[in-house]
């Protein structure tokens, strides 16, 4: 599944490299060069801004809004939908030697080479190339999106000659509005709306510039200022121009063998409601902020890139021997989650964070149930920012279950700006189970920081408004049980089904949650109008919840009915007829017994103690054998149970097909971004997995079993602030608090025996034996996308 | 529910008449006096073209296609749908009084009617109107759509001065590309394409004129001549103008008191596909037509227009004693019925007729389901028209199966052209009964008529692709049973259930009547390659069909699982809230206990046999406490259920409302085109509820039972060539063959008694006791639309 080139060294263990070879996927390259420090994101365009695969820049928040057309209208279907746009574009530094552009489609590429630094948070990026009419140069160019100043961008870039004088001109351009492809015919590519900023300011300066642009719909502004450190020989000569589009700085010149031009471009971006802001002052805000980057100097942007990326390695990383390849794709997952997002103010992590515009740059559902039960273990202050952030769009949520008449919160499946902005109801505006996911995050997030504050305010009103919901939606029938009917699980190839197993399982732990906070901060509770009656009204719906089983096949039901759907006929379809959406009608995927992503089995993660050990594995076996895995959401939840029941080697493909997901472009999307859930999921097939992690429990605990390719799997846990660090071989697990103060203790469960560790004590617990399941189930071949 | 005005006399139960008071709501109108031959429609409108409603002239078939957009595509979502256009529009005799455009927003409108007569096939029109500066002009004319001449329509026009002298100019127009209004954002209005009509050729000559232009899209062409027959006091000007997009003739000069202008307009009309055609030819063609028109003059078109209406009211009259307005109304209903079909050529009757442009022109399940019940007794050779126009479309049926991944065929929800057009898959491409309507149909035609050639050729076609669509997309489960899963019934109140009894009762008839063909015309249906095996499977997938019950609550389930929804909460939805879907998101109607139609109810009407009178009894008690006719589809077939089962008021009621959804506006849709489905479940309340007429046997059967509102009731049926004429009073039932020849007989069933009426030799029966089972159920108000 995984490709396997040479095995990196152990410094190229944190280094991802493409070449001249990967020219002709420039936009997955741009995916996975993408720099973001969760507000800001550059997409890993070359500097010179061609050939390219999609440029884009991306500020949270910044979007435009554009109509919805139906063919056919229906009550409450989203008139308007959120679009991600890019702010000007302040990477482009585009160079011409003679008369030529420098475009590796042209002249020749000596040389040429990017490179990912995991834990200096930088791109580096080396060419030689030379020219149609034979003038060599070599560039070179660092850039960085700093993660401590969440305002700004750098690159710092230099051109020599090769083998001797050459005619250079330089033009460093901020560009607005810059031209980006169409997409193609495929329901999961974006929208693209041209042309989006509306100037309003323009102004250059010195070697600096500013852009002030508004949108059409949205009402935002955004600024953009680039700070200049040219430096030139002397004959060199510059010049400013600034339009309303563009703000370029150029040099011109010629430089002599041993010469060369450095220039380091500073960029500062800030968006605002145009209601609240004036043009002059963003502009003088973020002027300000590019100028005392420059102050800063690269080099002290560099350091502090590095320091708060070490920081963040600390509790990030997760060491796996055995497999050096695998080790540097959980790092570059590792680093793409950590840079998706962050702890100031209210902001989430869209479904491609901030790494292109797939999905129209919106948030799904894949930020609780993927991104966040990693990030509450690894960077717990972000968990709780992505919380608040949806909190903060808890009132758009109560209007949209109003409109839905319905009761409490329905948050949307797909928004940039909190409204739903869902265009085919049956997938989005069903798919209830988001409020669960949410509320599962909240608890999650609580649970394994004792953060009481967060419980007791926003938390409070986002457990109970969530469940209000449910207790609206749902209804009791004559034999006592309580269903929800009509909605969609996780899983694409079915829609409005009854009683999908996920999501009455989440809605119970979520009308439960949601009892334990009102009991636990009553007063709080009284801000929302809980009464006891509303509460025990809770208690009894999550009590009686339904969960459909087939007694005879001894499985679970996806959804109530489902092991009586028709079998879908493997046998006849062929290996280009996947992803099945692309090939077969909804008519026909929701009605078969075919499963697009882990659904089910992610209720068996999330909810392990709702069932015994034998029903997962008939479960498991169940339905690996009719899950496509046409969604990349699907391989991580998979392999954590494929590893729980023991198939480590099936697991382990899982988890390599995860971490993969990207790197090797397994679905042909990365181009549009990355699949933030399933680096996430990767990161959950090892820790759920093979560490056997659970938390649905007052403590966490362990269950760990190791594939035979894994020597040694090393993971840490924020637990209550303390780092709990778990290294496991093949014979022994060990727990330990390094970084903790005498006296601090945590207690876990491994394999049902509890443990407390305290710090500088570390304790040692073998193995168990690996349960056995029998074989291993044939997994079903699909192309996760 | 429906007004009742002054009572009729006798002469007036033929006829339909607006006044000046209705002229707030012109776009009513124009669908009530909409005319028609059921290839060409003229709606309504008034002679001088303003104010109007919505022009509209039809064409049967004639249409652009438009590009459907999504927010989310999926695969096998139709991208293209036609939508209904105007040709140039003939209907216009513009006026003015000196300066002033007759208009009747303006002036003094002395007098103003417009009168439908229901016999002359004609509309007459008469205005007595002051002009702003005070001239008085009287205008009279008489349109005809003509019956016997397909491409021919007429309007004889008057003008006369009223008080004195007056200066007139009068422009005869014929206008392409006519503005029309643009429609509410509803779900259920039409699309409109401006200017669809690209000019090709414009000829004027003498007083006559000719307009070609072909459109974008379909590939179609459309020719219309206009030959005028003026006459005029000699001092009056004539001139003629031609542009690309009009023709006019303007009459101008002074009317003495006394004088008078009378203009009669020929037109005629043709379309074509552009590759089969010319314009030239095309031009030639209608301009010889609308001469030969002219030859004929206008009286000659009334006399014929009479023959020809004296002819099909001969067997489609129903007499109504009792209710002469009810009479009336059900007059107007036939009236439509009758010439919305022809029996030339391969033609179909959209669900609004040729009166109006609503649900884009688009041919549904209506036809089928509807209004072939009908014409089948009333017009048989229409009903064989309209069938051969599901055969001639069967390629682009057999092409969309494919696309499905299905087998067989599958027939368009919505259409003109023959393509699937609908842009909501989940109420289109997954109400897989129209193709289960349409097969009914056929056995209803051919066990009707006896039509043995249809059934061997184009039937066998029919019923064969149908019965392997079914075929392949059912399944057995394991105990046996036959499922149909993931579809969507008539009711559009819920969506992709299981097993919708009305589509497996269906569907099975369908398999049934498949293997019945088969095996009568073995040689036939060696053409489609259907042996053995393929039949026996039909067979044993019909003989297995499941039919869900509920035991509990000892009522059949309209689909597995609904009698475990969720009740709704009819308590609190105001009557502001109907239609639902306006009001509710389809999450919460489709999951609820609510019906927007008879479905369950149309499946005891359509296979009678298939309950006992006590479940039928307990169903339609069940549902009818939980369907809101929002649908104008649904009134009839719940009338004939209530009247079997006694519920004779209840049953009076709801004929009532069917039809007079129209006259009365019920659904305040009627300026969009008639429901022509409603004017049909009037029929079908009176002939199979008060007639208690069934047709699923081999043998007609009748189970009569009058309403006290109802003195007599007499309508007669087209059976195996013979009319049959039945008499119904409180006392007996008379069944008669008044038309046939000596020796002549017709076996048919009164209350299980088996009868041989022959020529000459009424049969008379006392009518039995009204069965009781208890009283009605409360019916739940909706707003039929």
């Amino acid at each position: 599944m995984h490709r396997t080139p040479d095995r990196p060294s152990p410094d190229e263990r944190w280094r991802i490299r493409r070449s001249a070879d990967d020219l002709d996927r420039l936009g997955e390259t741009e995916s996975i060069f993408a720099l973001s420090n969760g507000w800001l994101g550059w997409r890993g365009t070359l500097d010179e801004g061609w050939p390219y695969g999609m440029p884009g820049t991306y500020l949270n928040g910044l979007h435009e809004r554009r109509k919805l057309n139906y063919p056919e209208e229906g009550y409450a279907f989203p008139q308007l939908s959120d679009t991600v746009i890019s702010p000007p574009n302040a990477t482009l530094i585009r160079l011409w030697v003679g008369d030529e552009p420098l475009d590796l489609r042209t002249g020749t590429l000596r040389s040429h080479e990017q490179v990912l630094d995991l834990r200096g948070g930088v791109v580096e990026r080396c060419t030689e190339w030379i020219s149609p009419a034979g003038h060599g140069v070599r560039v070179r160019s660092t850039r960085l999106v700093s993660l401590p100043r969440r305002r700004v961008a750098a690159v710092d870039w230099t051109v020599e000659p090769l083998d001797g004088p050459v005619e250079l001109r330089i033009c460093a351009d901020l560009l607005a509005n810059e031209r980006i492809p169409e997409r193609a015919d495929d329901p999961r590519a974006a929208s693209v709306i041209s042309e989006p900023l509306i100037a309003e300011r323009h102004h250059a300066e010195g070697v600096d510039g500013v852009l002030v642009h508004h949108t059409e719909h949205s009402g935002q502004r955004v600024a953009v200022a680039v700070a200049h450190s040219p430096s030139t020989p002397e004959h060199f000569a510059t010049d400013l121009d600034a339009t309303p589009d563009r703000i370029r700085l150029s040099l011109t010149g010629t430089l002599a063998t041993g010469e060369q031009v450095r220039l380091t471009k500073f960029a500062a971006y800030e968006w605002a409601v145009v209601d609240e802001s004036s043009p002059e002052e963003l502009a003088a805000e973020v002027t300000a902020e590019a100028d005392a980057a420059r102050q800063e100097g690269f080099a002290g942007l560099l350091a502090a890139q590095r320091a708060a990326l070490d920081a963040a390695w600390h509790t990030a990383d997760v060491l796996l021997d055995g497999d050096a390849e695998l080790q540097r794709a959980t790092r570059f997952a590792l680093f793409h989650l950590i840079q998706a997002g962050r702890s100031d103010g209210d902001r989430t992590i869209p479904a491609k964070g901030l790494t292109g515009n797939g999905y129209d740059g919106h948030v799904l559902w894949d930020t609780e149930g993927y991104v966040l039960p990693v990030l509450t273990y690894v960077a717990p202050a972000v968990a709780r920012s992505a919380l608040a952030w949806r909190h903060a769009h808890l009132p758009q949520a109560l209007d949209r279950a109003a409109e839905l008449r319905l009761a409490g919160a329905s948050f949307p499946w797909r928004t940039i700006g909190g409204e739903e902005c869902s265009g085919y109801w049956p997938a989005s505006t069903a798919g209830l189970h988001v409020n669960a996911d949410i509320a599962d995050a909240v608890l999650r997030y609580v649970t394994a920081t004792g953060d009481q504050e967060f419980l007791a305010g926003p938390g409070l009103d986002l457990l109970v408004q969530t469940a209000r919901l449910w207790h609206r939606f749902g209804h009791f029938t004559d034999d006592g049980g309580f269903h929800i009917f009509g909605v969609t699980g996780p899983d694409e190839y079915a829609a409005l089904v009854n009683d999908n197993l996920f999501t009455n399982l989440m809605a119970r732990r979520n009308l439960n949650g949601a009892a334990d906070a009102v009991q636990r901060y009553p007063q709080a509770a009284a801000r929302l109008d809980v009464d006891p009656t509303e509460v025990a009204g809770w208690l009894a719906a999550a009590a009686a919840m339904t969960l459909p089983y087939d007694p005879k096949r001894e499985v679970h039901q996806q959804a109530a009915g489902f092991t009586d759907q028709p079998e879908w006929d493997f046998a006849n379809t062929s290996d280009d007829e996947y992803p099945l959406l692309l090939h077969f009608p909804y008519l026909e995927l929701y009605r078969h017994q075919v499963v697009k992503q882990a659904d089910l089995v992610l209720a068996m993660l999330r909810c392990p103690n709702e069932f015994t050990e034998a029903e997962k594995a008939a479960n498991f076996a169940y339905y690996e054998a009719r899950t496509v895995r046409d969604s990349s959401l699907s391989a991580g939840p998979q392999a954590v149970l494929a590893a729980e029941l023991g198939h480590l080697d099936l697991a382990y493909d899982l988890f390599a097909e995860s971490v993969m997901q990207d790197l090797a472009d397994l679905g042909d999307k990365t181009g549009d971004g990355l699949h933030l859930a399933a680096l996430a999921g990767a990161w959950l097939a090892l820790v759920q997995g093979f560490g056997g992690m659970r938390d649905d429990g007052e403590l966490l605990s362990f269950d760990p079993r190791l594939p035979d390719r894994i020597d040694r799997l090393a993971f840490s846990l924020c637990w209550h602030g303390q780092r709990l660090l778990v290294t496991l071989t093949a014979d022994e697990a060990r727990y330990e608090l390094p970084d903790a103060d005498p006296g601090t203790a945590v207690e876990l469960l491994h394999h049902g025996e509890r443990l407390r560790i305290t710090a500088g004590a570390p304790l040692t617990r073998p193995m168990p034996p690996v349960p056995d399941w029998g074989p291993a189930p044939q997994s079903k071949g699909g192309s996760p996308s």
